[in-house]
């Protein structure tokens, strides 16, 4: 079997969501931690041999394989698992709701975590602090689509757990730490718990 | 086979990602046009029957089948098809690049071209006044990242054309409607000539 190393930061909801992968499918990661308050994902190494994005995370696969985007090493790491649907359609479907949380979801709801929880709203730019009620108007129209599409499903996709609900849960079931209160999407918090209880659930602490 | 019915509107780069895949495996698609500009996927019916995002596109498969997220309906139109990689990492590292332009990529360079295009500036709410510098800033490095990649490769996976290609080529290539000269990454613009040559490729006016 493969090494792996997750080049990350153990705060980061997309990192996170690795882990909660590879825990659900019972794969070791080693782990190398950066700050990226400080830059430590910005140097010219970092950059050169890690990720020309100056991001993580990046899933490293044996040695000097770089597989950056979250979600991309989720899927990787769940190739051939049951968090991946065979169905055509289904399989699809997961896709779907994974890109919706890039797109929609991750600019939006962990941008204010991260700025409220982990800067600290005195420390932001002016560029940072005119784009918060942008992305809190975002957000909640995020937290709306998925309330509604969770009113009559277990999960996200194929009545079980998938990459898409690890993909959307990563940055949900924190989104206290942005001031968004699930309570107003009963149907997201409800789902959270399901999560949670899912065999092998390993929480963003570890 | 499948009948395909396209929700799109023509100009639009999501969705002529689709149509550049339907035309690459030879799947035909229908069409239904809409102009997301007079609001017409917010409607009631659109919000409730097609898309719960108010989004184009969405890739309708047989009757009442609603698949939204271009590269979600690309992926489910070109399974089992040369462009999809069977290697587990480059499917991977085609995944990681689908990842990259829904995040990085798309709200950088797509919203200029949509503003300074479509929209005219004249038209712009104060945001996206405010928002042009900062999607300049965005879409300068993206193209970089993208320029440094493509310096030793002739596609972004697996030396061969995949939705990677389709998916960050859609809005690289009138990226100048966006006021990107892209004679300033000339392995991207290297790159979309390439892409331009494969059989069976299609324009976005078609």
């Amino acid at each position: 079997m493969d090494d792996y190393t997750l080049h990350q930061q153990q705060i980061s909801g997309n990192c996170y969501k690795i882990r909660l992968t590879a825990a659900l499918v019972g794969v070791k990661l080693k782990t190398i931690e950066y700050d990226i308050r400080k830059g430590e994902t910005r140097t010219p190494e970092y950059l050169s041999t890690i990720n020309a994005a100056g991001k993580i995370p990046v899933l490293e696969i044996g040695k000097d394989t770089f597989l950056p985007e979250s979600s991309a090493a989720c899927y990787y790491l769940a190739t051939g698992s049951r968090l991946i649907p065979s169905d055509r359609l289904e399989h699809a479907q997961m896709l779907r709701w994974m890109f919706f949380e890039q797109f929609a979801h991750e600019p939006a709801i962990a941008s204010l975590r991260w700025w409220i929880t982990y800067v600290g709203v005195d420390n932001l730019s002016e560029e940072q602090k005119y784009l918060m009620p942008v992305k809190r108007r975002q957000g909640e129209e995020v937290l709306g689509i998925m309330d509604q599409h969770l009113a009559s499903r277990k999960f996200f996709v194929a009545e079980k757990m998938t990459l898409a609900d690890i993909a959307l849960f990563a940055y949900t079931h924190v989104a206290d730490e942005g001031e968004f209160d699930l309570g107003r999407w009963p149907n997201v918090k409800a789902w959270c718990e399901r999560v949670k209880e899912e065999p092998g659930y390993v929480s963003i602490e570890v």
